[in-house]
Parts: structure tokens; C-alpha cells; sequence
């Protein structure tokens, strides 16, 4: 059965025969392996050339200021998974991942794509910095949709990772438009919504990251990549200090059964 | 309902207040945003402390080792998964990597359980390097298990990023015990089973990384994290150039149906 | 940290003690167990209460009608994740339900809200039903977005499920405004867009269970169910007569390396 | 690559043509949909022919029983995803799925995998039931191996859904060697073990399967597809009375770190 339509039938990524694996027209083993940081070769990998030395540096910037923050709704999924299914650490990380979604994580490449809707309106329609913010925030507010990449339920003055993160773009020397405007919505944001949104980490992120060059679309890939890092220390650490469990039976413990019930029964339990 | 006995109710990653946030005992806006690479970030998750530099080294060739070999099963599930669903590219990362299982990607794990048990024969029992080695495989083709980490489908007189992962670990000055067994297991190995296998790269990735002191329990991740970068380039190349439904097709075209059919029916499709 | 503003702490769904386990009222253990069938099961987990003989009826249909079309991308993706990791069958099963998204099985979700559109439209813009059909399919082509749950690649001149489907629902009483409004649409649908496009199973599924009075927001569990039936078999299948790599392999030699190499390389694999 | 050394090329689950769509040798639009239940259909595809009345009887039975039971880690896990990732509901059912794993619903298999040893030993090796039982007993505890399928920490008297399992295996007149073999682990445990532990429905759902010809190897798929049910349930819930944060934030707030830290650092989260 054909499904889909495409007539694609080449890959550009890599290549190989008996001897030689070729990545991204670079030979793996003579010229990468023991050469480069695993870092390179991701930005090798997504945008398809080696990165310079500042845009090295700001990618690994992102990915250690996304990283790691406790005990997020990601990672608790994931111990309780592992808890559950110890032999398939791999499912665990899978679980995981699947909470990176556009609430949480999935933050940064919606900031991206908003970040980049601003752009295209000082650019396509010529308006001013500030006017193409308050035409593009007024439009997702008009569908009530909430702005991605401001904001944020424990660092209420401002995400000190967000401040660090364009303080390095800076010192690299490749802070440029879409930080301009990161900054701008920073600015405006408040005095439009009437609520003390500062940008967080991920807004910051896409800032950086665009201005440095990574691609729009493999902006998800951030988050996804550093989180797994993540996974793998606290599956690590659940493998000999089991909290998955504990931790879904308190999340279970704070809900209350309240549907119908026969006479007589009580819940202990949901 | 208490599920698991576990008294457990601490972790040692990180903690945060609205100011701060400790990743393993640093700081980390001030001490780690901007200052390490990703890598020195994922050893540190993992093993609690900051890497030195051959740590660091061993763990980027790794990375860079495993990361990218064409489309591979878990390349190709993760870029169909995709194609169906376009609108959660976590959840095609995710099927991507519940792909690293033990057949595959998981070897690295395995061998260095394998290596582990070698190590722990010639410790514990005293006897000699081959004569461990003998035991240990010996007891694994009694209960026809497969040695995990030597032979290849494609490298068939050697894996070139075995060879080249085990230079770079004597290079960095950390090779020890475990690239010992490993390249006395791949001495031997053809003489024991009368076949030509070679250590390939998840022979030397454990072999490589137990030497540099990264945790045994952990080495799953190290597949896991480099095949997460290279399926964010892929999943990035499905995006401007679909390949996945054409490879699910080409996949289904491989096999026929034979069960039973009513009388007349003639199959163009499985 | 406080993530999200929710301010629900109550589940409907079950309660337990020691003794009993209630579902959606009923005693688990005393009055379902052994005297309902798995489908009247479904349907009170998902709408609260038991199904009429009719609807239960209607949802056994869809879920035979959807749940095995042959090696459809998610069980060549589920088929090759477990030939890659066999210890995890769930990881496998996971795989396969990851690509029911928003281009194939969630083509009846997508149906339903389609069609939804159209029934709003007629109710509170009191227009007529082919001029609401129109009005929405005019408003989905005009941001190029497809009509789901019509066309078939295979199944070109119809698709003999649909067909039965509705009969199903009409035999069982059932069938009201949303099989009027799918009809209305298979008869428009070739005359608005110039292209033979018929019902498929993924229009008739929700059309059959809106009018059997299944919710809205819970259409996307009925692929999703029904398709974990048909892994749960291909994954047996696969345990004893292993396709999986297979697959994984045809798929792969479809594809040919088209990016940059060094001089003298010629590629094998991709 | 030729990855894998099999040499099966077909499939018996399905084919098809342009008219006729063949699942286990049976057409699926004239014979099937609107005749059959959904649980012969599942009966059907994964054991290769439509079930007796007493097999769909014990099919329907387990899968009621074994579908809900409140927020344990799995609907948990899957609730919390789905918060986080509201655009791919698959993804939630996906997170869900992967806490099926071999501790907790996963015990079914590993159950009947028990009991299929036990049987073995009175077959192969002609020794009584109580004897085959202590020696399987006894080689598991011998590893250290947890007894599948006996003990549970809310029925502790004893688990009421087993007890109704066997129940319906004996009116249905199915009641064989492998309920013989469950009631005699369910006898004789408590004294080899000096431990209250009672058949639970991980116990009584393989020994009322396998006496009804359900197969062995697809024994995962069971609590697999029942908590799909009610994974789309919860899910459905979710997005009208969301409760996925808030059990996150509660399990979270369970833990405290107790990690190295800077000096005059106070975690308020972890």
C-alpha cells in the first residue's frame, strides 16, 4: 500500500561501506571520533557542518542551563516508570521524553516559532521592533494562547538561567535579532498583560540559539537531548535509591475519589 | 496504596530556591552555564562530580562514536513514527529510542556487564586473564547467550571505531583492566567459537569507559544520549525531505502474506 | 515547585478499600467481572456509565473495523522495536501506539472534530447542511489543511469498512446527524475538490460513535485501543517468525546517501 | 546492513487487496465487523481463530478486571504526560503503557511463565503437584527471585479479583492444570515463605488464560490492552478535571535533597 506521497528517496546524513563511515561528508573515525566534543558533533549532526568555536559554546550553554532542574513532571514519570519496569531502562527515558511536549519543555520551540513570527513582521511588513511584538503577542492573546518562553511558577524576579544564557550569546559574540526581540518582549510583556512575566529559560534559548544560526525547526531536539542526559542520572540514582514509587504514590494520595459508589463504601483509596 | 517497599525520600541531583539552583553541589548560573560543555554537564549528572580532562575526552569519543550510522532500525521507526505523527516529534524521539534495546544499542550495557563479570572472576576467584575469559564465555554459550559486543553485519574484518575508541582511551592515559579483557576476549574469542569476531563499538565503548571510571550502571545512557542527537538531525531531514512512509512501505513490500484466505482472494498487500 | 494552575484534586473514575474496588459506581469484583463484556468495560471507563446494547454494539464495530489493515507503519515500527530490544514488549507495544498521530489512526479524531464543526455550524449559524459543508471544507482548504477521514490509497473506489460501518449503526438505531453530516460530505467532498476522495474507516468510526452518543474528546482511544489488539498479535507473531529486521532493512535500502563524502568514497549503506 | 539473521519473509495476520481486506484467513467487512465482539477479535488475532463462548468468557473477564484500579503509577505517569503534552494524547497512552513493565503489570506474563515451570516439572520430570511446586519455589527463592503473581499491598487478605477469576474459569467449565497449579502455589506459599502472601489477579488472570488456550507468550498483552482502556478513561478525564501537575508536584514535594550544596544554600525544592 503507498502511503503518503513523497517521492524522497535520499538521506544526506551518512553514509557507509565496509571501512568507512562518512557523517555529514566528514570521515567518523579518521576525522571525529577523539577530534571533536560530543557537543560539535550534535550541531554537526542537526545543521550539517561544524559549528564555529561561539556557536559551540552557546549550544552547549543551552544545554546545561536546561538540563536539569529536580524533580519536574518529567523525570517523576519516568522514575515511577523505571520502578515499575526495571528492565527496560530505555522505556524509562521514553517516558520521559514523551512529557516534553508544548506545556513544558516543548516551551523553547514554540518561543522560537514565536520569536520568529516577530521577525518576519519587521521584516515582511516593515513594522518597528516594538510594533511587530504588540501585533504578534496581541494576536495570540486575541486566540487565547498563552506566550511561550515568559514566566515561571519558582523564579517569579526572573529565571537567572534566562539572564546567564543571553549574557553568554553576548560574550560570544553572536547576540543579534532574536534577542533583540526576546528583550523587547521582556520589556512590553508586563505593561501588555498586566502580569510580571519575565523571560525564562526557554525563551532564552531560542533567542540564543537562532541568533547563533541552529535551525528553527530542530529547536524541540534542545530540551529532548539535555533532558535525556537527565533521565540517565536519575535512573541511575533510582536504581539504588528508589523513589519512582514513593513518589506516585504520594501524587496518588493527594486526589480524592468523589464519583458514585454503591451504599456503604468508603474509599481509602482512587 | 503503598506500592514497593522503599524507605527512600531523598535525592542527590539538584535542589533549588527561587534564586538558586544546585546541580550536584554547584551553582548552576555561576558555575556551570557558559563555563562546561554538555559533556563535563552529562559526566557530572551521572557521576556526581566534574570529569577531568581524559574523563571528558573518553566520554565525547563515545558520544561521537555511537551517535550516527545511517538508518539503522531505530532511525528508521523513530522517522515513520513521524510521518504518521508529525505534530509530536517527542513521541517520535521516544520510538526512536525504545529501539536501544538489548539486541542492539543496548550491547554496550551488556558487554560491560560481560567485562564486569570477567573482572570480577579474576578479583574474586584469582584466576588468570584467559582463563576468566574462557569461564565467562564459556558459561554464556552453555546457556546459549550471545557474547555482547564483538562481530558486525557490515565491519566484518574489524569495527573502526572499536580500534580508534580504544586508541583514544591510551591516548587520554585511562586505559586499564576492562580494555585489557576486552582485547583479550577479542583474542580468543575467534578460537573459542571458530568464528571471526571482532570487537565492535559497543565492545569498546564499556570497555573504554569503565577504564575512565564512568559508572557500569549508567552505560546504557551513553547509547541512549548519542542516538538522541543523531535522531534530531534525522527527525530535522524528515521534515524538508519525508522518507518514513516510504521505508514503512518498502519494509511492508518485503513480506508477503501466507495465511488463510477465503476461496478466489488473491493478496496485494499484508 | 507549583507547576500549573489546577485546582482539581478529585478522580471519578474508581475508588477502593480492602474489600472492594468500585468503578464508576459499579462493584468491580461483584457486579462487572465475569457479566460484562470487555467493550461494555470500555465504554464505562470512558463515559460513565454502561452502554445500551446499541452503542455497545456500534464501538465493537469500530474497534473490529480499525484494529488490523496488514504491516501499516505502526506495526513495522512496533515489529522492529522488539526485534531490537525483546526484553521490553511494552516498549514495543508503545512504539507502535506513538504512530497513531495526527496523518493515520488519528485521522478519526481529527473526523469527529471535523464533523463537529459542521453540526456547530448548522446549530447555532441555523445554516443548512451542504451549505455548513461547505462553509468548513472551504475554510480547511483555504489553509490547505486536509478533510480527514476521506481517501484511501488501497481502497480507491471505497473502502469497504466505512460502508459497513454506517450499515452497522443504522441496523443498531443509531445513526443521526453525524452519519447525515459524513454522507453529506462523501457526497460534496469529489464535487468541491475535484478529486474522487470516499469515506474512509476513519470518517465512518466517528460518525457511528457520535451518534451512539461516544464523547467527543475520547474518539482518539478507539484506534488507539483497537490497534494495541493488532500489535499484541504482530508482536506474538513476531516472538516465533521474525520480520522485524527484516523490514528494517528493505526499508533502508530504499534509500540512498546523497550528501557530501571524501573524494573515493562510495557508499554501500546509509 | 543486514542487521538480524532471519529468514522469515511472510506474515498470516492479514492481507488484503483493493476489495478485500483478510484478517486470519476471515473477511473482515462481510464476516466480521458488526458480528463479532471486540474480545474475539482480539482472541482472534492473537491466537488465529475465533474463541468458544467459555474462551471470549474468560478473555472478557480478566480484561475487565485487570483495566482500573485507580491512580497507580501507570495512569499516574500517563496523567502527568498528558498534562505536559496535551497535543499527543498517543504519547500519554504511550508512558502509560511503558509502566506495564515486569514489576507491576507485567507480573501476569511473568506469572504464567511460573506456573508454565511448574508444569514442565510434572510433565518432563513425572514429579506430584506439590512437589513440582517447592522445587520451582524453591529455585526462585534460591536467586532471590520475587514469587509472580501471590501478595498485594491493599487486599492483603486476600486479592477479591482472583478469587472471582478462578470463579469464572470454573462456570465457564475451563478450569484445568494451570488453576490446579495456582490454588496450589496459593496453598503452600504462606508456609514455605512464613509470609500471608494470596493468589492476586496478576496470579488468577495467566492460570484462568492458559487453562482456556490463551497463548503463553502473548500473556503481556492483556494488562496491556485493559490498561489502554483505562489509560483513555484517565485520559479523558485529564482534559476535563486535570489532576497531572498536581500529582507531580506531590510527588515531588515527598522527596528532599539532600545533596552537597554551597555554603548558605537552602533547597526549598528538589
Amino acid at each position: 500500500m503507498k502511503i503518503g506521497r513523497e517521492a524522497h528517496t535520499t538521506t544526506a546524513i551518512s553514509g557507509s561501506n565496509a571501512e568507512t563511515i562518512v557523517v555529514r561528508g566528514h570521515d567518523l573515525v579518521g576525522d571525529l571520533i577523539g577530534k571533536i566534543s560530543f557537543t560539535d558533533h550534535v550541531w554537526l549532526l542537526v545543521a550539517g557542518s561544524l559549528p564555529s568555536e561561539p556557536q559551540r559554546r552557546v549550544l552547549d550553554s543551552t544545554l546545561v542551563a536546561i538540563a536539569e532542574h529536580g524533580l519536574v513532571p518529567s523525570v517523576v514519570a519516568s522514575r515511577m516508570t523505571l520502578a515499575a519496569s526495571p528492565e527496560a531502562i530505555q522505556g524509562a527515558v521514553a517516558a520521559g521524553i514523551l512529557g516534553c511536549g508544548s506545556v513544558i519543555l516543548g516551551a523553547s520551540d514554540n518561543a522560537g516559532k514565536f520569536f520568529d513570527e516577530i521577525q518576519a513582521r519587521r521584516r515582511d511588513a516593515g513594522v518597528g521592533l516594538d510594533e511587530a511584538v504588540r501585533e504578534v503577542v496581541g494576536g495570540y492573546r486575541a486566540v487565547k494562547r498563552a506566550i511561550p518562553g515568559y514566566g515561571h511558577p519558582l523564579h517569579k524576579g526572573f529565571d537567572p538561567r534566562a539572564r546567564r544564557l543571553i549574557e553568554v550569546a553576548r560574550e560570544a559574540g553572536v547576540a543579534g535579532a532574536y534577542i533583540e526581540i526576546a528583550e523587547a518582549v521582556d520589556r512590553l510583556l508586563p505593561e501588555i498583560t498586566g502580569r510580571p512575566l519575565k523571560m525564562n529559560v526557554s525563551g532564552a534559548i531560542p533567542a540564543a540559539l537562532l541568533d547563533a544560526g541552529y535551525p528553527l525547526l530542530a529547536l524541540k531536539g534542545v530540551p529532548v537531548l539535555a533532558r535525556t542526559a537527565s533521565l540517565i542520572g536519575h535512573l541511575l540514582e533510582e536504581q539504588s535509591s528508589p523513589i519512582g514509587f514513593l513518589m506516585a504514590n504520594a501524587g496518588a494520595a493527594a486526589i480524592h475519589y468523589d464519583g458514585p459508589a454503591p451504599e456503604g463504601f468508603t474509599a481509602d483509596e482512587n
